[in-house]
């Protein structure tokens, strides 16, 4: 289905080259005032055709509010719809995807699993679907800051170019003022890998990392809505999405007990949330937050829509070859990352309205 | 909450040290007929004390099925209950426990969250928690085999021991007879290791690698209930799981789109399944099954009991140091296989149903 | 919240004096040609202003359909996002309303609840929220004709004026056709009644009764999900109702057991679903169609909305007159027609699909 | 399916004839300390046998708790999970019905949504069921009470025996000391037509009506989940509902608007929920409680298990005549009566964990 969340909802539609995306936010507190230029401006990071990393289809993206929200900008506990209107659909370059099963694509899953598809572009299945997760989390994002919860994402991984561990001094110093900045010529590196890759009509993965710090200690569920649970599934929700990973992660079938042991450190007052001398936990014991910052990464794929001929068959399960048409992602992941943001702030903002 | 599932659900309860754990299977599939042997064989599987590699405590795990069978052991399509007596639930080791906040176990959050928690053991966090997931899954297990479809886990990686990229022959080339088995060897070593580290009084995590062959083409949805992401959100609600990754995984930033491509193959008639000449997508596209083989891996970290004292500080914040006691699970990643398997079935069920 | 269904869901927003009302229609069957034009005349039928009965607000409500549907009218299998917009939405004539605590209006519980609510008009509790339904609804109604089920409401009370028991020879003679046809002078006395309530600017109560034909045997949940605890909570989900009732309703507690049997007539052929000679049960029987008509009927109250000075107090708790301004509805049983057979055909839809 | 409830879920399983009923509760609030004296007292009252006027089934159903609840009766907050042992569960008397269609009764209609049914009795369709809703809902009613609100429900009517508007004094002077205590001879009236009933062998209907007092304002949804929508779906879902009516009810058709509006009485301080003057409303405005008191009625069909000869088709829907065998409950809406009050505290605890 297409609604996410359980308390505060999330429920979308639209098809990339229909007339308009657009969703309903359900359960979002009432009484909020809500500031609309930060709201675009969250919005417009996630908009394509802003970098030269990204694929150039030009949209604006700014979403018409339809309800929910007051005269004077202050939510009334209503459900909030929105539209993004898709200005740019004509579909002449799709034509021949028309008749094709792309390779990596959900062409023909979408024919298996419905019998039809919008064969207008990506239509349900193109990564346009997350301006509205974007529209929805950019709301959660000022709510959840009026509560001193921050989330933040980067880029930490581009092909080879990486920024390996990026939570190291996180798990080991916790205690630090924490950066989830990469460095700055890595940075760079990645750009140019990123430019390259677009030159060679190819495309490559890439890794985003988040941190969500003032989560208070108490979030979650212990069985089966555990807040890392919970995490995992909007991540995998995103397009190109193929890992999660939080606190060790993947590093975690490597470690003894007696090395990730998060010491609880004693309390100046009883009440207190303990602070741990480390965080290989990654601020969650049995699912529920316990006041230390939460951080994981999401590994995402290359986009498979290629500048060169591909062979694949058509949907009569003939070969053919698909020549490059349209626009053309080198690096989904780097779209991804404010949309990483987006969900995260999905999910916490379900677990405290 | 306490359920997993949508259309065929898992709602389950028990504390470990409580008279029994229990669930209710709603949804199953009328005018099946249950294979109980091999349904305790199954279960058996997960049971502790049973091989060197894991935790002393007997148990004898049989379900004592409550209703939703004919006498003659068929599903009627209403809710299947269970019960899973707790056989050894005298808690006079646990009393040092009970006034302490042990280290990445779940005692301060279940403080933080619920104001009280079961100080007799594990209560609610403990992973006896999932022999209810085993039961609901072998008999998941069962009705799939009816459907053609199977699913196996393997314990992939202890500490240093692994198995490598244990799905890269299922990636390059999905065509050939598939095993999951691990090198005998490997498992030797695997085993050794875990024992010597039991003997150290210390813990280590592991991965265990799951593969789910037969499942038809258009399981799963399109945006929010992805097929992966139901199966993240299981995986990720087993004790001690830290990651999930399927297909290309934690590979995949490193990928160029064209070297990743998994090409169709032509069909010999209409309206047949695909197949594809790779498999980096590990069998689903936009969230959709396509009708190769899924395949996926699950970081587990090392259970933080271990056979050392410890520094902590009790539910006053206070310093202490907790001695061992009880029993000792070198490796939770063990155990977990056959929780991997199962709840890999639930998800499964859940969309065929 | 704003969702109704399980498999076949309808999430809705808007304030009556907001842009626009909207939805999301999630779960529709792929691969259906809507017809639109009958779509949007099944839609005016309950638009306001179209006859001496009801309040004289004009309004378009033709939907814009945003996604779902492809550009030739095929329903994809994807979420059909529509919204309606207020075409008429000053709001000058609110104005002594945004202070006052209308009786019997939902005014005083939305500050209780949301601690806010929209001044303008009746905001999210107006019945214009219904249009969403009755889009929805419309939808539903014929995909349910391509399986041969029908849906009829009709206007079976207002004020004294009654058509009895509507249903009495349905469940005496469910062989006969049965019309849900209200007899023409009855109906003239209705239209009567409500222009002279009207005049006095008064209004008055009325019941709907709906007859669902053509329902195969086997739809429904037998415990928690009923088929009609779900009608139930549909109906009592319009706005202004106070009662539903099927099959012998509250006729029910008079009855006795050995006179209102529905006996089983012998079939001509096994596996055929057999009849009842009589339909007291009104088409259910444990939660479960059984192939008999499904019958019954929605008790409306009259709207508080007076054309007279009203006594109540203002959000101070201080006593104030409030007078009368704006739009009458004399009747909103006559406006609820159409509704009870939109969310009867949502209901219906969501266990069939 | 099987579960009742959002926040404060209830899931059962059972079979009449089976080992034993049970469910989870889960979401129940954690710290609270259960009276199971006055539990087991509240689930008494449900006991069929206890008085000439219902079955003779004899049962004990004690509950027996099996997680949720620490040692000393505290709640955990984690699910509680409990199982009622069916004591008497033979089936000889049962044989005849095995293979026939019993008038009234679900079996046609299990038979055609699962293809399969429990012969043994009742099977999931019995109200045997029931004790699971009232050994929850008397968790919920001790729970309530700690907040000041208090859930009653009597017998208002057995065949031509009736209270006649049992809430007439509320709805008009809802100020007074209301009792819901029916008139001592009307009463015995009732038990007379009940035994009389019984002697004739046949059975007769009944009316139950609720009263919830010391509800706080603002519980309730606006849209989809209107309190007064909930508590009709949690009525109808009892066995032999056939009504639900609340406030004026299906006394709203007759009304006038200006002869029911509830006008609200100005507050002596500012915050001060007001009061209404009368309480045609029922406590409920636009889907949320009001402050006032909350009534409603449930009409309920004679069971159609009667003690006489009836006649019937079999599972091949061939004629033949089924004997009395086994029990007889002369009215079912006496049994209702505590199942009515569980299902109403369930409800409101929902919205109010």
């Amino acid at each position: 289905m297409n609604t996410f969340g359980k308390n505060l909802t999330l429920t979308t539609f639209g098809e990339s080259h229909g007339p308009a995306m657009g969703g309903v936010i359900d359960g979002f507190p009432p009484g909020y005032k809500i500031d609309f230029d930060r709201l675009y401006e969250e919005v417009a990071k996630r908009r394509p055709g802003q970098s030269p990393l990204v694929t150039a289809r030009k949209e604006d993206d700014r979403p018409e509010f339809l309800s929910g929200i007051s005269p004077d900008g202050i939510t009334l506990g209503t459900p909030i719809g929105f539209i993004v209107r898709n200005s740019d659909h004509h579909s002449s370059d799709y034509d021949e995807m028309a008749r094709a099963f792309r390779p990596n694509h959900a062409d023909y899953t979408y024919i298996a699993r419905y019998g039809i598809r919008d064969y207008r572009g990506g239509g349900r299945q193109s990564a346009r679907e997350t301006v509205n997760w974007v529209v929805a989390g950019a709301l959660c994002l000022q709510w959840l800051q009026t509560k001193g919860i921050q989330i933040e994402a980067v880029l930490s991984q581009v092909g080879p170019i990486t920024a390996g561990d990026i939570f190291d001094s996180l798990m080991t110093s916790p205690e630090k003022p924490f950066s989830l900045e990469v460095n700055p010529d890595l940075r760079l590196a990645m750009d140019e890998f990123v430019k390259e890759t677009k030159k060679a009509g190819d495309s490559v993965g890439g890794k985003v990392s988040c941190l969500i710090s003032g989560l208070p200690a108490g979030l979650g569920e212990p069985v089966a809505d555990k807040l890392h649970a919970r995490l995992a599934a909007a991540m995998m929700s995103i397009n190109a999405a193929k890992g999660f990973e939080y606190g060790l992660g993947f590093r975690a079938p490597y470690a003894k007990g007696s090395e990730t042991l998060d010491n609880f450190l004693p309390t100046s007052a009883p009440g207190e949330t303990p602070k741990t001398s480390s965080n290989f936990s990654g601020g969650i014991q049995g699912g529920i937050s316990n006041g230390m910052p939460v951080f994981f990464s999401v590994a995402f794929k290359p986009t498979p829509t290629l500048m060169m001929p591909v062979k694949t068959v058509d949907t009569e399960g003939r070969e053919m070859t698909l020549n490059p048409a349209g626009r053309h992602d080198p690096c989904v992941a780097v779209r991804a990352v404010p949309v990483v943001k987006a969900m995260a702030a999905l999910v916490v903002a379900d677990f405290l309205v």
